[in-house]
């Protein structure tokens, strides 16, 4: 329990350690019963970027943007990434939506019929231009594909037809891009998921090959999973690309990281630390994907941010000395102990000093609440539709 | 093992057993990713009702429709009333929603600000208006309130809120009336549900006096939750007032029931049959409350309705004689065995021979199909908006 | 963000706040696959008592001792008293064991035959005795009962006879004892248990009466249920009696009370707290449930016990009015931050602050570490059989 | 719904379909709070085969026993063998037992010490040799190394300790001989097991080589998880090795398989018969791993015997043209009506004309139990000590 305070210089490495927003964050968004729109939504990617920039300049942590296509469709790539770069970020990974056209209710690439399946493809491929024109690395792939109802396909076959599309896909990367195959245990299907599980997720990298990589979702697991022995699990075998960061209590809730479990977010962030991963040659790419249907978008992204530093802080606070004695000693309460020091530690303070070294305020949150932003787009932002889950 | 083949005469008290359907199951329904459109949905409450009305005419089983309120609303209720007379139908609850308005965005009953709770009240009492122009005897009250966030509201201070709010609409309902109170685990909100167990339910029924009574909504439960000793309870308190039908796998899918887990759907009925609570007096209400996201509606709700048919049928098979001689003496295996004999059964030829008898189709699903009404109602409803969640 | 050193003056209702021990945490525990011993672990009740004294020496905060019988039977009860009381301790609860004679294995008090459930009666009625001699107020009532199979047993049959046996003990009790009743949700019944959810020990205990209360132990909940919810209901409507706090990832894993979920530890402290519960007058007994498996016993308790500490403190934190304004506003990030201030301020230097005030050790675990005691007993308990789960 | 009666010969490949049986089945089992003896329960490994033989005997479908080691420990295998061989059966698996000796506590394989991970290995290559004595093909490997706490142990080397001890332990298989490797998603570790998902082991499995395949336990899963689609999975990859069949509620109830939820089941079956893989030539062993607690153990394993049967007689029972036709057209509800047609026959009739024709009784149950055998094992089998869980 005795905790001597810890200098701020224990947390260097998170000098370069970075966080990706989605696009998707600052639009609209709800649930199957209703979406509630909120004042100053951006109508368009380039306000979606303009919003999200502001999430870096308060916390100088999340330089990248990701886009949903169609949801970010522009006319000229080369301009959007001209914009998002005067406003000091860059556009990061493409992910590719292939669950909202019509044609896609019984599938994409796992689709009993061939045409749509093709159009599946083809979508990958329209993805993969527009990363050649933002200068994107990682096309991240979440399919909504499954089943509602047993005997409604054949799951192997599917499997099957996954794996075609999949190696088309594939062949058409760039050297440098990545695949980013993410897994769901449930929802949209209801029955069963075409990819629901890390195991799933692995074997389809690995066919495809060393430009391929699993995304973990934090919300996208059996209640009760160990999440953080999936991170040391896809470490270990060097396949784990990136995260989708969220936090849930029941499904896939998708509410602010850190804030349903933030011992489990620490946990997660230990096995990061621990094997170095957070650092940027790791090739893990940290990022949000949340919702914010009842809070203000941009301080969610804020506090999401936030609350990523401090577990990634909290880790870097581990005596992993004293921890690796006590775990080799068999000494279970001293090995628990070492790690609930870190945990149980107050990092705010050396975060704040933290960002002032940086010239960053010492505080996201109050920093961006005291600027006149949040009036200043409900103001400009009339007339239009705003952009929401689906647009 | 012996099963001798049961005489149609063990489902005499099927005859007079019957099955509330949702107007909203024949509109479009999806996930929070997408609604999914089909051809031929109706674009009013007139057509829900007639496709409604075609359950009935092929099982002979389902002779009222419950409507949802705003969704359903006219000008006329007598007229709509004369309408589903006319199809061979009835009107049975009436559902509010209260939570498809921006004002509902933190809650209704429970609100915070008075303003809202106003609103949510006078939305219940035109509810109980439009039941006297319909004749409906039940207010079915599912309140999508509740909390995304731990510390967003004070979870007592709701409570205290919602019971105000229940005491007044209770107050306005006539003798014969009811209040049909539902509880849902988790979704739409994330951290905590107001009414989210059968305890909190049963708390606020029973404050309101003998004219309020619990809804089982057999998806709204946590994982691996025994539906069963539920319906025991609330049965032996008095206080089990309706079903709303559905299958799950993981959340609240509304697959049609039976789908997911047919051998729950028949522990359910076996406790409903060894209470009698088939009977039409019990006071159950047995409702189908249930989305077709990917499956034309008709077929859906004739499935339905046949899948809670067998599954009462098994439960009269039951050898209650046998079965409380096993379990007296303390004989597991042959306990079990008096159930799953029941429950092994194919009760298919039984309910056939049970359908002619009565003058209907034996083979509900082919008779409908062989019908053009499908054909029609595509051919007929071109233009205009389709019904759907929301609308 | 901006938090204010606390003052050791907002702990001050710490002082009167306790925690009562469980006898058995002290003896040797496992799972079904393996118990395994330690040495040094107590052999009768007396040294059970001992141990558990070393806990509230070093904490200041524990000076009770459920017994759990017949477990904890011994010959003279006014002399294991005496022998707490010179150890500055005094017995707590007692727990009624109905599950581990070769009778119970169909059931108690729910048993299909009476002369089981008469045992069963009986059993409850000694527990009656030795609280009289004992001292104790607690009548604390855990049933294993329940069924493995569908069919075994009447589901509604056997809530009939616990009613009617609990109704027997009840009227045994002396003005101002209490019946504590205890759900669980599974186990070791696999089908369905016969007290399986706060609704139905709730239904129980106000059939009883005034002297009859609801025991939550933390670990009894279906996955992703909102227990601090259930606090709220349980305090709202007077019924909560006592906690039995563990924690636990999967099942009831009576892990050290906050080591797997400390915000959800801290959520139910925060309605404890809100309430004013936390008060002696309140009536709600806070115990500790656990099994040290693989850790050393004395110094897990101590670890729980200043888990609940810490928990509490940071309840004690929370600047209700601030929160209260931020709800009462619909101001969801920050009302949720209003929370999250005080769970992640580290209140360990703050405790250690009031247990020196207390004439208490700063950190109890060193100062345990540092007595003689645990090599003292590992001499000393040499030879007769080490009490264990079971004995 | 139209289904035509189906032909004894639909069953034909049920002829060569067998199931293991667990040795420890038929001694006495519980849960962690009691363990209820049954008269007439075998002594010895001998008494446990002669138990095991009249399941077959009266099945005619599960002619090997599986063992456990040390519990199954005997000076002469050969000898076993024999024994086995004149009652009909012959000895099938053989598992390993590194988890109830007090060295195991924290761990066998992936234990910090590397003095107990060489006990661990060398308790397998005994294991191997009498693999070699009694003609064994298979060796099944369940571990109940994991962590209670965070911070226990590191995740990550846990899983290089497990890489090299399995590595050494297939190094030392004769050819033909195979390693099952099991998972389990929790128990007995309540934080973290080694192996919890399918994910894992397939990773294990396929750096060890083509003899190493993997075990589903249909128990060993979180809730919801689609078991039927693990099964698709790992048959694709080859890599099925066998199943624990058994059946769950909650958590690792191991009841009678198909008792919890016998639709499930079926959907397993089906995977398996739609790729053939009930063949004896499949390489997939079926085995049971169940405690009969409350029941009687030889007529459980009868009834077991017989739910697998008849999920798969209905699995061979689904019209695979039409279900395909179905699924390829996009016909939802004709796709799963063609499942449950085969799901909802009774096929009870067909099962007992097909073991007639094979000399075997139509009714399994009943025949057993017209035998004096129940009662001749009570009165032999006194003095010694019942075999039970753990020995």
């Amino acid at each position: 329990m005795t905790v001597t305070a810890p200098s701020v210089e224990t947390l260097a490495s998170l000098r370069t350690f970075t966080i990706e927003l989605p696009s998707w964050a600052f639009g609209n968004s709800g649930t199957r019963f209703k979406v509630f729109a909120q004042p100053g939504v951006p109508r368009d990617p380039y306000e979606k970027i303009a919003d999200a920039a502001q999430v870096h300049r308060y916390t100088g942590v999340a330089p990248r943007v990701s886009l949903h296509i169609p949801w970010d469709l522009v006319d000229d790539y080369a301009d959007l990434r001209r914009h998002a770069a005067d406003l000091g970020v860059a556009i990061g990974a493409i992910n590719s939506n292939v669950f909202q056209d019509d044609d896609y209710m019984l599938g994409s690439l796992c689709h009993p019929q061939a045409a749509v399946r093709r159009k599946a493809v083809e979508a990958h491929l329209r993805c993969i231009e527009i990363m050649r024109e933002t200068g994107s690395r990682d096309l991240k792939i979440w399919l909504a594909d499954g089943l509602n109802y047993p005997g409604q396909d054949d799951l192997r076959a599917r499997q099957d037809r996954l794996t075609e599309g999949l190696a088309e896909i594939y062949a058409a990367l760039d050297p440098g891009q990545r695949i980013l195959l993410e897994y769901k245990f449930f929802e949209p299907a209801t029955y069963a998921m075409d990819v629901p599980d890390w195991g799933t997720a692995l074997l389809h990298v690995t066919a495809l090959g060393e430009q391929a990589m699993v995304v973990l979702d934090t919300g996208h697991h059996a209640p009760g999973t160990n999440i953080e022995f999936i991170v040391a699990q896809l470490l270990r075998v060097g396949r784990l690309g990136a995260f989708d960061f969220n936090s849930r209590f029941y499904a896939d809730d998708d509410l602010m990281v850190g804030a349903a479990d933030p011992f489990q977010l620490f946990r997660i962030m230990n096995e990061i630390v621990a094997a170095g991963a957070h650092a940027p040659d790791s090739g893990v790419n940290f990022m949000l994907d949340q919702n914010h249907n009842v809070e203000p978008k941009i301080p969610g992204q804020i506090r999401s941010v936030m609350n990523i530093q401090e577990a990634t802080a909290k880790a870097l606070l581990v005596d992993r000395e004293v921890l690796r004695a006590a775990q080799l000693a068999g000494d279970v309460l001293a090995a628990n102990a070492a790690l609930m020091d870190a945990y149980n530690t107050d990092v705010r303070p050396l975060l704040a000093q933290f960002r002032e070294e940086q010239g960053l305020p010492a505080d996201p949150m109050a920093a961006y609440a005291a600027s006149d932003y949040a009036e200043r787009i409900v103001a400009e932002r009339v007339g239009g539709a705003q952009a929401g889950w689906g647009a």
